[in-house]
């Protein structure tokens, strides 16, 4: 091999027959490559004499100190707290932390093609981003450690609750309860269209009623997309279904607010007339006495900048790293009243006010 | 003068009569310095043939491209909203935004002192921190351009609200609809003890209740920190007060939140007992009906970030920009109930439930 001419990284992964990609993550011991594939590599680069230019060296030996969070909604509670927990712990680490928020289409795609935070960074967090296959690729061109915040679709080493879990808990909660004409409010998210109709905090809902052997009416599953609005109006629909819910449960507690905007514009009472409950535990929550099921945001944020700095040193932490979620029982569920257990429809109830 | 010999910044200072921060400052065209004190800098520079190092040259140009945002509490809305709107105009304009996040003492002290920023960043944007006198001289050392977003103590250029005249508009809200006992909940900002007791939020109760000829009892002004939970504490106290109040100002929606659960509490009623505003327009007052006064927090965000690129460009934009505020009425406020204008206090109603 001719040493004089430079070779180049694409020169390692033409011989070594992977991706431009794939070398960079052997190169720099990222998630997703098998030992195999970074054992053949790195002997490829040695045998070609690879040196990696200043820029990727800077990049491999965390040299820039410095990582991007790429954070859609930084206005909303969940990823502000994230952004705490992360920027904590990196900031401790004496890394300083470059923000990329890409909440709105436009916003998403100048990042994903542009990818500013190129060459300035030894790292990349995504928090809570539904990331599509493209934006996948675009990533990894940076060649830099890749995680998750909060996600858990296994794209990048992530730090996370299980949502079905979290789901199952709610639902067992109400079940418990005696609720058996139990309604959810199912959140997706609108950027992601290929989102399986099931997924997470969908299916936990469902498992958790075929286990207690309750028949799921489906004129009480809605969905919506996330926010307190877009609930309030799905529990209108909701009560105007043919069954009246005893129980409501709601996939975040914004949006378990605007389902009990709407019950108490009805005039009825939660949670006399209709249990609610959400997810998350909203620092809001505790101040409208709201049941729901908690989980640890803070501690995923800093958790995940834990795992991404053990990555930095080259170490194998485990990449799937999920924390507990827990029931909170506040003041908006109780006990399915005995009247209740008749089918009748209470709609005289609504006009009470 | 023997121009091999390397002039610094200080030799410039020294022979202005200006200290070293103010020198910086002028050569940056920063704000807060005269122009006759720029003009006389600027003339020293030249005649001791002044040149920036390449670092200084690069701050001075603009040329790292970069922002740093110094944020407490980024988990709360206001402060994620805000750097939502930052961040948005300087993605755009080009500039990479850096996060500080100073929202515990030790963390904040660690900022001012370290100035981790240095040298990395054009200018600094520091979102509603109320920056001490020491804060401000460790700042200044930077020598960059520094505006403030939401705060509007004039120590840099900002953009804000009128925090008095918001606290004043909520007050004439409640005496338009015949409230006379009228409580409020007035925060402090725990890490500035240096605060004037009738500052802006305060001052504006004062104000409209000494304009529409009702005296203050001063037991129904009660003084906690920013917080919900806090404010259910304090609505406690008010409760149990000698006067008994017909309505509440909270300085804040979340505080509202927390006043309103002490009041459903005790089994009193909202608004039919004791009328509630807020202040914010925070998203989740929507849903809980809450009457607010409405500020644009976004909005101040993106002003800041234009006042900031203005600046960097050398223009003179207005350096104290007030945005409107304005009452938003929904159904946590009413007339005051006709019996409510004898003295009685109804404490028995505390036990109807």
């Amino acid at each position: 091999m001719n040493s004089s001419k430079a070779v180049g990284l694409a020169d390692v992964a033409r011989e070594a027959g992977v991706s431009l990609a794939t070398a960079s993550r052997a190169l720099n011991s990222a998630y997703g490559v098998s030992a195999a594939t970074r054992e053949r590599v790195a002997e490829v680069a040695r045998r070609l004499e690879y040196v990696a230019s200043p820029d990727a060296s800077r990049l491999a030996t965390g040299a820039t100190r410095t990582v991007a969070l790429v954070v859609p909604h930084i206005d909303r509670w969940y990823f502000g707290e994230m952004v705490n927990g992360l920027e904590e712990v990196l900031r401790q680490a004496g890394h300083d932390v470059l923000l990329y928020h890409v909440g709105d289409p436009g916003g998403r795609h100048a990042f994903f093609e542009h990818l500013p935070a190129r060459r300035k960074v030894d790292a990349i967090v995504v928090v809570a981003v539904p990331v599509t296959e493209h934006e996948r690729r675009r990533l990894e061109l940076m060649g830099v450690t890749i995680v998750a915040a909060g996600g858990q679709d296994a794209t990048y080493p992530y730090v996370s609750v299980d949502d079905a879990t979290a789901v199952r808990q709610a639902t067992e909660h109400l079940l418990r309860l005696g609720h058996r004409r139990i309604a959810t409010i199912t959140a997706v998210d609108p950027d992601r269209a290929d989102q399986p109709a099931r997924h997470g905090r969908t299916r936990g809902f469902y498992e958790a009623m075929a286990a207690a052997g309750v028949p799921v009416d489906e004129d009480l599953v809605v969905t919506t997309t996330w926010g307190g609005v877009q609930a309030a109006e799905a529990m209108e629909r909701l009560l105007s279904a043919r069954t009246f819910p005893t129980a409501v449960l709601a996939h975040s507690d914004e949006m378990a607010l605007g389902a009990m905007r709407t019950i108490r514009r009805a005039g009825l009472r939660v949670p006399e007339d209709i249990s609610v409950v959400g997810i998350d535990d909203h620092p809001l929550a505790e101040l409208v006495d709201l049941t729901t099921v908690r989980q640890p945001v803070r501690e995923q944020g800093t958790r995940t900048a834990l795992l991404l700095l053990a990555l930095l040193r080259g170490e194998q932490p485990d990449p799937a790293q999920k924390l507990p979620t827990r029931v909170v029982v506040r003041a908006t569920t109780a006990a399915v009243p005995a009247q209740e257990h008749s089918p009748a429809h209470p709609a005289a109830r609504r006009t009470r006010h």
